[in-house]
């Protein structure tokens, strides 16, 4: 009775891989403010395409193998693929882990026993995190404005990327999480809904929410709850970048304070970007968007770009992103834009380009490469993959651990720090930062995490 | 780094078996509206207490056993036994359905794959069902107001009630189950709560929300979703209750339509056993409330009531519970409070007794067989069990398996027709129900749900 799942053992085995260049044409295309989606995005063209063999070239899996799985016209037009036989029926399911096989079971599980635990906690109220799964659980909360490079696409076709992004969690971080696809854009009604669901949740995890929406509605439910809140774009790019950057500057011998930055992109992982560098003392730092250099004489700024405008750029830049480019140290790509070889060519020797955007870098990595001593992207066909899962799965996992009420800037340097640390000892030009599937990754940053918010005095045990 | 989970194979078996008698003081303490927790506290006290020896008789597990999960200040206070050790950390876990082991599966489930299934809900918006784990999934919506006989205790001490509802759904119906327990309390706030989160699930399960605001709560949602909504205090209790009156009828050879019944409780349970009733052709049924009958010549009622006294006592009584058992075929008890022997004694031969307030029934089961040719309670250790878990999985498994825009009273006289039907053959005046772990149960309930929606027009599939 339950909805069908498509074993994808005998599923993935057919058909063509699908391909990775039209669905996420990247922010280039939406609003003002860029929603950078790198990381996000992260693993992207599969080198060669080889990995399963295409048994027919026309995607359409043998029949019988995922015959079931697209029947009926709702179909129509769609390509029967690889994909849409993984996601028929969904990527995720409950499961309990006490049994409920007779009464003796259901007597301690449910009633009568349960009554017991329920007085517990409406007695001692911080009982809650002892006795319920929410002590683990994290809601992926999003209004589907920001997905991926596709933009506003809505709450209801968001769900693939939000149930992809709980089992992540799950996978990386032994942390359970539910989508949390909300029918709403205003900035209250979002702040006010998450607020009254807070109770069946211990984390709140915002997700592909537009700017600059997304700042105001991190910083009032920070306000508003005791719980951890992280706006994974902003935040989970924010902290692989950091660490990227601190061992490219490890392997070159440089350290942040000598490095002016250019990032392209004043969106949500822009700003972010740019407040975790300062954060982490990078010699200057400016962003970019559309029209230019961020500064504070613009009249053009929204609050957001306002506040960056302040502490950022201390240079004083205007103009161009090119002319910004001009003798700096790192590039930071989060905008979908692309950068001219000749500007890359004219930064100071020995940069960092770190191309982010997704599907397409901002510049391709082999232009990247003969003028720049380290070379990033979003991608996994490629070195150095800055990918949230890196950060997201370790730090809310750390942050539950101990209880945190909220995850704090020194929580996110700690992450940073961390996953930097795992592969210190590996540098090379082509790895300063760990693979998403490292397995030292999450234990190192929810160990991390959890000292942190120790040190830090957001930790509740 | 997730939460513990204490294996119960090895806490089980240790400290004695929790009491019955103190958790759930039932309805009879609430406010003005009972609410009839019947049902929903299914099993309660073990017969005689000795599945599981006690092996100290302190209720404190072995040390070493549970002493892991009983560390801690937080416990001050509250007693170490079985029930708290199965609870710690919470009863219930995400899981993915889809591989996640590395780049090639990340690339079908997560990106680039997942943009093209975000493309096609975008484009068809009712993909989202066959994508996506909404199509199996419910929530159950709860603010905490009137949990089990605990009453207002608040969201989060709800919370082990609604984990062991979402295993339930599991269990026995294979429908997924995610509690959202609110932080509200007002019925606008919590409509407009749950309509923005309605891209999220596939139904709606409406849990231990007061009288009368359950009531106003559960219209507006079905107004404005279409997806199945269903209080299952009022209406899991309400098939449950039917479905054994069918079948007492049929052991003795009698019809609804000859029968006069008498609720006790005026709150969720009682008035939706009441329209079921009518709905059924019951003869008559009267619903008493603490003021006596509730009929239309009352200046005290409320909307709810002034609806239930329109087509309900068609006999025009007035009085007291006891005045209006005289004579009557059938009690039905969802308020908690006690029947004295005599009005039993004063019913009409051969009625039916179900006395279904938990953990005391208001008649003891003994007394009511001295008069009544059929008994039944709301618990495990007495024969004929209503016990909602005997609905509301196949329910709701039904509704989503044909993608029912609602559940209407079609269906809900179908799935009291079809558990009905599952002990037809077997009927004795100690089996007029089956037994919550009978295996025949969801899948009959699923199918005859399932046919009806399809029958009423309410399929979309």
């Amino acid at each position: 009775m339950a909805a069908e799942i498509i074993n994808p053992s005998t599923t993935l085995e057919t058909g063509t891989r699908s391909g990775t260049g039209t669905e996420a044409d990247t922010a280039g295309q939406q609003e003002g403010d860029h929603t950078g989606n790198t990381g996000n995005t992260g693993t992207t063209a599969l080198t060669g395409g080889t990995a399963h063999p295409a048994t027919n070239p026309t995607g359409n899996p043998a029949a019988g193998a995922g015959g079931d799985a697209v029947r009926g016209p709702a179909l129509d037009g769609f390509p029967v693929d690889p994909v849409f036989a993984l996601h028929r029926g969904g990527k995720m399911e409950v499961a309990a882990t006490v049994p409920v096989r007779d009464a003796d079971d259901l007597s301690l599980a449910y009633t009568p026993g349960v009554a017991e635990v329920c007085t517990a906690i409406a007695e001692q109220p911080e009982l809650v995190h002892d006795y319920t799964w929410t002590s683990n659980l994290v809601a992926v909360v999003t209004d589907g404005t920001a997905v991926l490079g596709l933009g506003d696409i809505g709450p209801r076709a968001s769900l693939p990327v939000m149930e992809g992004k709980a089992i992540l969690f799950k996978q990386f971080g032994g942390v359970d999480a539910v989508p949390v696809a909300l029918d709403c854009t205003d900035v209250d009604e979002i702040v006010e809904t998450v607020v009254r669901l807070a109770p069946s949740f211990g984390g709140v995890n915002l997700e592909d929410i537009s700017a600059p929406r997304c700042f105001e509605i991190e910083k009032r439910l920070k306000e508003r709850l005791d719980i951890p809140v992280f706006h994974d774009d902003q935040h989970g790019t924010a902290v692989v970048t950091l660490a990227a950057l601190r061992n490219a500057c490890a392997l070159t011998g440089r350290s942040l304070g000598d490095l002016r930055a250019v990032i392209s992109g004043a969106g949500a992982a822009g700003v972010a970007i740019a407040r975790i560098l300062v954060e982490a003392g990078i010699g200057d730092v400016a962003v970019t968007d559309r029209k230019g250099v961020v500064h504070g004489s613009r009249e053009d700024l929204n609050p957001v770009k306002r506040d960056l405008a302040a502490y950022t750029n201390t240079a004083g830049l205007a103009g161009s992103l090119e002319s910004a480019l001009a003798g700096a140290d790192v590039f930071i790509g989060v905008s979908g834009g692309t950068v001219p070889e000749q500007a890359v060519a004219a930064m100071a020797p020995g940069s960092f380009v770190f191309a982010m955007a997704n599907p397409t870098p901002e510049v391709h990595p082999d232009v990247a490469r003969k003028y720049a001593a380290v070379v990033a992207t979003g991608r996994s066909d490629f070195p150095n993959q800055i990918n949230n899962v890196l950060a997201f799965p370790g730090i809310f996992a750390g942050a539950l651990q101990v209880r945190a009420s909220a995850i704090t800037e020194g929580m996110k340097l700690a992450a940073a720090g961390a996953l930097a640390a795992v592969v210190a000892g590996e540098l090379s030009a082509d790895k300063v930062i760990p693979s998403p599937f490292d397995p030292r990754v999450a234990p190192a940053v929810t160990a991390a995490v959890a000292a942190a918010a120790r040190a830090e005095g957001v930790a509740r045990r």
